[in-house]
Order: structure tokens, then sequence, then C-alpha cells
């Protein structure tokens, strides 16, 4: 049965949508089909739903755990030890609450890595959403660690096709330096030959530049373009301290980047080169980070933190306009994941959100993308479609209370 | 008639709050009067509300309307235009969406500057919200036009006090380059003799901060120091281009200073030195600016900013802690515009919100200030209470639709 959006506004214009499975068939005035689920879209916009292209989701479990720390301190007495105890059980629901925060957030798809890789796809695969899963690969520069790493991602691969269409699998070597060169130069070839993603940390501190630039007498991207590491394939998140020359391997191998404002600015990483990379036009998409360095998941904040830091930055209020920073939350991450979505548009994937135009951030009205970017939050988002099927409506979510109740009871537990 | 909150969170205790007339009367486990309105706390937390120390309520109308603009640009061929066809009765529409919004997520006092200050007094007033108005003072060295605003100021300060106790004046000298050294001077003179604060804009551009030396020799600070504009009744917006010899002249004089972060970031404006303010020990507030450019009055999101934005800059995670930016968005407020509130404490004002603690954003929830500055949104504010009065009450505000309605209006008007 198709699900059919009657006089809803697509660029200030009222129209029908008519989804049928999971793509838009039809989008035209006054659609008349039988048997069809019918929404009300008067006084709502249809957008498309955001895509975190960078996610720890279940790291909702640390929300607010330990805040304002010194990057050291903070990993190493605070985040690693608590890592260190989860289960996939406390995974799933960590995952579970992140996919609630996604969906309330009007985010239908994010681009994760993190341990217990069966957690979370449980978890996404339940709540609705789309997700590019990728498992946590660190060697440490063992063998034999990365043997079993290097078995369990093979393992993961095949196994994720027991989930739906909606959970894709990539590699996720976690860095530079945590991963040896075999095992990134392995991970790039199995993520080429099978034609997955790899998701990377590059260039997050200024640390990790010192220590490759000792070790290797190269900057991190000139390194991983040496080993074969880069391409189009490649999902590099934060990427902050880069040279001029840098921007141009990134460029050369068509390297997408995430840009992460929030967490970079809380854990005081530095700042992303934005105009450098947009003007060598680069695949630029936003990330939120985990909940511990964010701490949520609001693709609306992280919209407009990018474009406000980016024109103090660059000491030009003109960069980083909203309809770039709505595009980078949308489209550009669709294109970087291979997903045929991110706009609406016949024959893409039936990922939209109808938001309420008479919520007062959105008024008086005059550019909703302006709107979306510099005063909404997730109030106004009225309904949520991911694959073409409802997962929020009126701003309810099925079964919400017992995710929340399942989450909070973390707090006494991990406090 | 008193009003007793039952079973609400406070500082992490379940207690009930009874609050008598505007002011809190008795916080304690089980109270039992008769007579009173009850209000069920069970699953709350109760706050203080925020304190928006540099509005332009009115702006709402404009948000949107001229984004990611070159400043000059931006003033003199969108905003400056605007504002002049602007009538007492947009004024008031404008600052009825003001107000709702600033309810809506969590705040129930601002210190505002704009014209057609009936207007907006009139909005406040009706909707139960608290301020200090300020009518925007400009003559431009024109003395005819001085003599008008001068004589204009001293009507509003009379007239001021038709309205409640809610509505104060304030001096509101727009700023060194639009105002004549004779009419600040007698702004400060008034302002001290009648004990009332003095908004204005400090050290916003570089610009500001040029024209000032070239005609003066001086900086703007140290030129104000020297015509003796500055004492403990002065609330200085942005100030973002100083030395550190006049944040020592802030200190002595005892100037308040707001913080303006997100307008700073998207204007361009500069970088507030936020550590070098703390460290002479200035009280340091939260302004949100204008709807022009922000383009919201979310106190939230202005706390986060904030935060953010001192770790970058200042290169240390550890810098402007949560629990600062809680203050500054809150008690800071207070003191500096001599209101006896901002806290949760028998006999202070009873300004408080109300916290859903089923909020998926605040969950697990091991800190709720560090949930509230870095994770939450306006839809974790169940309850907002003004002076003792419900102004929303399960997230809904008496007369929104009517309200967001007229301002949709404009639109059309305006575009």
């Amino acid at each position: 049965m198709g699900l059919l959006i009657q006089n809803v506004q697509l660029n200030e214009k009222t129209t029908d949508v008519l989804i049928e499975g999971n793509r838009f068939k039809s989008i035209a005035e006054n659609i008349d089909v039988l048997g069809l689920q019918i929404l009300d879209g008067s006084g709502m916009a249809i957008l498309p739903t955001f895509i975190n292209m960078h996610t720890h989701a279940s790291m909702t479990l640390m929300r607010g755990y330990a805040d304002d720390l010194d990057l050291h301190d903070w990993l190493e007495n605070h985040i690693w030890p608590l890592e260190a105890k989860l289960t996939e059980e406390d995974v799933y629901h960590g995952a579970r609450l992140a996919c609630l925060e996604m969906i309330k957030s009007g985010t239908t798809c994010c681009n994760d890595m993190y341990w217990h890789f069966h957690g979370i796809a449980r978890a996404v695969e339940e709540m609705g959403l789309r997700a590019v899963l990728s498992s946590v690969f660190i060697d440490f520069n063992d063998a034999a660690k990365a043997e079993e790493q290097r078995e369990l991602t093979e393992r993961l691969f095949e196994e994720t096709k027991q989930y739906s269409d909606r959970i894709g699998f990539a590699l996720g070597p976690h860095a530079i330096y945590t991963v040896s060169k075999e095992s990134l130069k392995w991970a790039a070839q199995f993520s080429t030959e099978n034609g997955i993603p790899l998701h990377i940390h590059i260039s997050e501190t200024q640390k990790e530049v010192d220590d490759c630039l000792s070790l290797y007498g190269l900057r991190p991207i000139q390194w991983l373009d040496k080993i074969g590491l880069l391409g189009p394939n490649v999902i590099a998140a934060h990427v902050i301290h880069v040279t001029d020359e840098e921007i141009g391997i990134l460029a050369r191998n068509g390297v997408h980047v995430v840009h992460c404002p929030a967490s970079n600015m809380k854990l005081a990483s530095g700042c992303f080169p934005f105009r450098k990379m947009e003007a060598k036009g680069i695949s630029l998409s936003l990330g939120t980070d985990g909940c511990s360095s964010n701490n949520n998941l609001s693709m609306i904040e992280e919209m407009k933190l990018a474009a406000l830091l980016a024109k103090l930055q660059h000491n030009d209020p003109t960069v980083l306009p909203a309809r770039t920073a709505f595009e980078m939350a949308t489209i550009n991450g669709a294109g970087a994941l291979g997903l045929d979505g991110g706009k609406i548009a016949e024959g893409k994937l039936a990922d939209c959100m109808l938001i309420d135009l008479a919520n007062h951030r959105l008024a008086p009205g005059y550019h909703l993308d302006e709107d979306m970017v510099y005063s909404a939050d997730s109030s106004c988002i009225d309904t949520v479609i991911c694959d073409g099927k409802i997962l929020m409506q009126g701003g309810y979510v099925a079964g919400e209370e017992k995710i929340v109740t399942e989450a909070r009871r973390y707090k006494k537990r991990f406090q």
C-alpha cells in the first residue's frame, strides 16, 4: 500500500507527494489513487531528512557523564573505562536512545562507528532508520589483534546481509594512531573490493599530526596517500589539522570529508578549514560525533554551528550560507554513502520530514531553509518518514517512553 | 491564592515548592497548606528560568529576512529600510512573537532595546514576562535630535510607571558612533540619578574601535571611562574588541558585560575574550541579540555556543564549563538587572521552569546542568512560571496560535 501526503508545501508550492514502497513515486497536484494511506500535509512543508555522517550512536549512554575535561583526562579516566564495561545489550539500549533522538530531530540515516555491531544493527533495524555501520577496527600494531579484527570484519560483513537494505556495512579503521599500516592497507583493499565505504578519523588533533610526522616524516594525509588508503570510498571525519597540500590530496582522491563542529569545539580540537575545502570542491557533509562530545545528535544544531563557526573563523558573514549547510546535512551525505536519496524528488528514497509551519520558530517564514538552519529546533518537526514508513507523527514515536526508561537506568549503574 | 509544586526535583532531591504572590515562600518536603493551586512536579526538575540580557525582541519580524550577507549590505539594504517601515503595532506583534518564543524556551526576562517602546511594553505586560526596556537613543550628533530623544526618554521613564512591576525602564544610548558625547553624558547622569540600568553596545566591531581611535585618540572603553559613563549601572553588550587595559577599566567600574556568541559568530564580529574577562571577575551574562542575527531567542543554544566557542578559542576544553554557562544565563543576569531572582530559593522572585526528565535529550541524566547546556532543546521544558504565574504548561502557551498567525502575515507584507 502506498502513502499519499496531501497538500504539503514543497519549495513554496502546495503539492501532493505519493510514496510507493520506499521511493517517491509521484510529486504533483491532486494525485488521485485509490487504497492509499493518507497523510494530511496542510500547514506543513516537506523536506529531506538529515544524514548524520559521523556518529558513535551508543555513546548516548555517556551523555553528560563527563564534560568540560582535558582530552586525556576525559578519555583515559572517564570514557574508556566506561566503554570497557559495555555489553552488546548496553550498546543496543544506547543505540535505541540514539535512534529515538535522531528521529525526533529529523535524522533518518547515520554513518556510525562503534563496538558490539549487532547491538547497534538490531536497534537501527527495529527503529526503522537507515545506517551505514562500521565496527571499530583497532589493533594497536599487535599482529594477533589485527588478525582477530580482520576475521571479525569479514564475519560482520557477511552477517550484515541478514538485515534489511536499510543497514549497510562499512570498514571502520579507527585512526592512524590505533591501526597498523598493514591493517589500514587491508581495510582499504577490503573496502574497494566489496564496494563499501571506509570510515576513519583523520587529523582530529595536532598530536596525531605531530606523532605521524615523527614516525613517518609525513603528515597523516600524505602518509595515507602513500600507503594507498585514500579514494572516493573513504569518509574522513574531522580533518582539522591539514595543510593546503593535504587538502589537494583529499580532493584528488575524491575523499568525502565530514565536518563535526560541535565536537571540535567542545574538545577544543581545532578549526575546520571550510573555505579551503570548499574551494577545492571536496564533498563536505556534517556529523555530530558521539554524545559525550556534543552532547546530542541534532543535525539542526550542527548546521547552525557549522555556518556560524565558518563565518567567524573566516571573518566573513557570507561564508557557508544556510543553503550550503542544509545540503551538507542532507544530499552531500547521501552522495558520500552512495544513497539514492537526500532530496525530495520522484524516484528517490522516501526519507523525509514534515515541518510544522505554524511553529513560532519558523515565523514570519520568509525562507524555510534559513529558518531551519538558524532558528528551528526539534519542536518544528511533526512527522518523520524513512524508507517510505512513518516513524514519527505529531511529534510522537511509538514506544518512546520505554526507550527513555531503559536509558535512565544507566544513571544509577554508571554514576 | 498560592501555587504549590509537589514532588519536584531540586538539586537531585524530591521536594515541594510553595509560591505565594510572586515569591518562593517555602521549599520543603510535604508542604501541607489548604486552598492552593497544585502543580504535580513528579518526573520533573525545577530550575530558574533564563534571563536574556541583550535583545531587540521585535526583530523576530526579521527572522530569516536577510541572512548570510556582508554587514553593511545587511544593515543598509535590508534591515534599516525594513525597520523604517515598522509601526508601534508591528513592534507589538513582533514582541508578542518574541515573548512566545522566550516562554517556550524557558526565558522569563529580557533586557531589550528597540523603538516604539509601548509596543514592546504592552506585549511583555500581556504575555506575563519580565523585562527591562530601553528605547533606542540615537542622535547622530544632531542637537535637535538629541533634545527630542532626551524628552522622549524622560517621558517614557514616567510612562513606564503605568505598567506592572514586571516592566523596568533603562537608558538605551545605542553606541558611541550613533550618540553624541553630550547625550551619552546626559544618559549616564539620568541612569545614575534614577537608579536604573544603562544598556549600550560597546566594541562590537573593529570599525567602531578604529573610528573612535581616529576621532578621540582613545579606544571606546578608554573614552567612555574618560567621559564618566562607566559604572555598575552599565550593561554593555558584545565587548569583543578590547585590550587588557580596557578589561581592567570595565572591572574597576563594575560594568556588567553581555556575551552574545551567536550574533558575534553570525555577523563575523569577532571573538569574545572570555577568559580575560572572567579572570578580572567581571559580571558576565548571555544575550541572544535580535532575531535577524541569530536567528532565535534560545538561551539554551546561547549557553552551548558560549561554552563551545570559549573552549575552541582558548584551546582548552575545561574553559567555561556547563555550570558557568548556566549561571551566565540565569543568576548573573539577575545581578546585572538588580532583580532578586535567578535562583530557586526561599524569598526569591518565583521565576522558574519545570523540566521534563523523561525527555530523551536528558537521558541517562547524570548531570542536569550539563544536559541543559549541551543537550537540551525547548522540547525539554514543560512548564514556565514568571512572577508566580504559570505562563506555559504541558508545553502550551494560551493564545499561541493567534500570535503565530499574526506574525506570519508579515511574510507577505515584507517579502
